[in-house]
């Protein structure tokens, strides 16, 4: 890997802005690894190597420009842009050019992020696969990425560019994070902006980032959201194990990974224990997947009323057991919602940090589907921070690792943890 | 007024799909009276008679459609229409033709709705008025119709329309309804899809419904939502007065009808008490102004680094303040939201419906301004449902009347507690 792609984001930024580096020579090295690469990941729905480059001598022409100045990022395709297509995954909209970009790419741009290209999203952030191959994976038993994210996480995990915004509404930014053996984090819901991003269920979309690092995650993250995402200073974590209701579909990398987490959380000084959740967090899955149907049925009723012919067979299943959701059910489930995270709020009196399965195993063999999000579906209904965490591989040599959670709007320490955890391994 | 408008909207759709009457008759009742109105109130930004002749011939020509079949509605210029301008109250979008409609606009439109045309919103949704006059005021001495509903509040008072979409992120529904004395009906946060509306701030945003009557409320959103807004039947409601950190800026009529209110609730046989708001709901109102501030902020960045010449001297003053607030503010007011949420739920074990003002009171005089959200901006962060319930006028004549706020996801039993007071002061 070219050397300047091997800098925390930190120093990269500093590097440019200081002149010691120009952005041009990034961004020129991250087109050489997308030109090497992309043939076999596939990773980019557009790519057009005269719009970064462009913006990079725009950059090293002028003064530094702010806290991401010519940091090269990926952009998932279902976020708008107004210099580039944005087909969110689907060929309703394969001509559309938005007027303007979505707000977090106006975000990073004017902080002096440079866009490389459009990353492959699943179909409207759902199910039906692109074309990405894992990096990870051989050339000749290609495995997917994970969904919907797949070209963000692709990229950087292929080294194409440092960092990329993804977005979760089941679990679209963990489980590609896990698949493809990189740091996944999707803040407390609400964090970063939605404006000019396809919406598919308000009360879940959250956008996120894809990165090499916790501290790039949190670099980049805290510059947008003006937040400070500097270690926590805890004296001794106190981690709270949750197998959750779905344990039985864990299988044995990810309950190795499982306790290769908790033992090293252990040698670095924390309280591990085992977390039970309360029994108001019951049926979150289930509420999760309700909300999302009966939200996703109402986002997409122009679709369905002007371009229902557009669909995937699988999308249009999705939306039609949303429209089978009454108002009632929906309404049951958000109040099923609202009460867990109460109680979920509560538990972080007795711990810091619950560390739980990021995915059932490895990423499946084969491009045809994208994995299931059953481990994320119940945090992203909550509302807390997560960071998934690689931990080296599995069975099959293709990688595993976990999630840790925390409180919501505790993203400092639940950042901190993940640190911890990834320094413990590393 | 003609009497097809007199109609409750249940009838209406009644009559139209079992052919009494033609859409084509209601909509030139509607044309009617906007073309006859229209000079001195100017409530529509978009306005062309030939779109909605057009659709209505479609319906009276085919089969019954849905449940909204041929009832013409006003739509708030911050939604978008793909048939239509939709210039969200700014000269940047002046020339701005989507190319999907809002969900909630196809979702109305695939029951069979009719979209008369866009009504008149503040720029953006915030505080730069149109040039709406209210209907309930003389010609010589305009009257604002308060904001930033503007123009659906001014279309349905002045009989344009039966019904009328608007949304609320601080007081845009009451706050109209109030001015313009008619019923305004803001759901409980999340039940009616935001997709194709500019964002304002996503955590307030709530699409709502500006109504002549409590039952055309009811009837208009448990149509869209796919949810029961029937009669609520509860033996003996429990009323709980709610004065609000607020009520030292409450002139008299607005304290004269909230003890109207109460007396007229009583009369009907509710348990009337004084609540005291838990200290939890302490500083709700200031959370409300950063959150709208910090998320308004992020959410414009596209038009701050684009457009910036084009946003009114409020405007930029409102986004500027919402840039001095950091991620930590913003996570401490969600915070202390969300802490709130839980406290003021459990009042609803107590009581069943909280009395509350709407407004300072009368709408004030002139255009320049469309009076303040002050009595709204903690009930929209807490994410309740509110209906405004008409109550006569005031000193100068103008309308005054109250909010009713029920629990969250009891939006029936809230609109049942309003139908009660209306039909008590009718």
């Amino acid at each position: 890997m070219n050397k300047l792609l091997a800098l925390p984001l930190h120093e990269l930024v500093r590097k440019i802005s200081a002149r010691d580096i120009t952005a041009e020579a990034v961004v020129r090295a991250c087109i050489a690894r997308i030109e090497a690469d992309e043939p076999r990941i596939r990773a980019w729905q557009f790519f057009d190597p005269a719009l970064p480059l462009q913006q990079a001598r725009l950059l090293d022409a002028g003064a530094a420009s702010g806290a991401l100045h010519g940091l090269p990022i990926g952009v998932k395709d279902l976020m708008d842009t107004a210099d580039m297509p944005s087909g969110y995954g689907s060929p309703i909209y394969a001509q559309h050019r938005p007027a303007t970009d979505a707000a977090c790419v106006a975000l990073s741009r004017a902080a002096g992020a440079i866009v490389m290209g459009k990353t492959v999203t699943t179909e409207f952030a759902t199910f039906k696969p692109g074309p990405t191959c894992n990096p990870r994976a051989p050339v000749e038993t290609p495995h997917t990425p994970g969904g919907s994210s797949s070209g963000s996480a692709a990229a950087v995990a292929a080294g194409m560019v440092p960092v990329a915004f993804g977005s979760q509404t089941a679990g679209s930014i963990v489980r590609p994070a896990a698949y493809c053996g990189i740091v996944g984090y999707k803040p407390t819901h609400g964090t970063l902006p939605l404006a000019g991003i396809k919406p598919l269920s308000p009360s879940l979309d959250t956008v996120g980032v894809l990165a090499r690092s916790v501290e790039d995650a949190a670099f980049f993250v805290g510059s947008l959201a003006r937040l400070s995402l500097q270690a926590f200073d805890h004296p001794r974590l106190r981690i709270g194990i949750c197998q959750t209701p779905h344990w039985e579909r864990a299988g044995s990398d990810t309950r190795a990974a499982m306790a290769t987490a908790a033992r090293l959380l252990e040698l670095g000084g924390a309280a591990i224990g085992e977390l039970v959740l309360p029994t108001a967090c019951a049926g979150l899955t289930e509420a999760q997947i309700a909300i999302m149907g009966y939200e996703a049925s109402a986002a997409f009723a122009p679709e369905l009323r002007s371009h229902a012919d557009g669909l995937s067979a699988a999308f249009t299943t999705l939306l039609a057991s949303g429209q089978a959701i009454d108002g009632q059910r929906f309404f049951a489930a958000q109040q099923l919602a609202a009460n867990a995270r109460h109680a979920f709020d509560a538990l972080f009196e007795q711990v810091d940090i619950v560390l739980a399965p990021s995915t059932e195993g490895e990423a499946p063999a084969g491009l045809n589907a994208t994995g299931d999000p059953i481990f994320n579906r119940m945090w992203t209904l909550l509302g807390n921070p997560c960071v998934h965490v690689p931990l080296g591989t599995g069975a099959n040599g293709m990688p595993v690792g976990v999630t840790l959670i925390g409180p919501r709007w505790g993203d400092a320490q639940t950042l901190a943890a993940a640190r911890q955890l990834a320094r413990l391994f590393s």
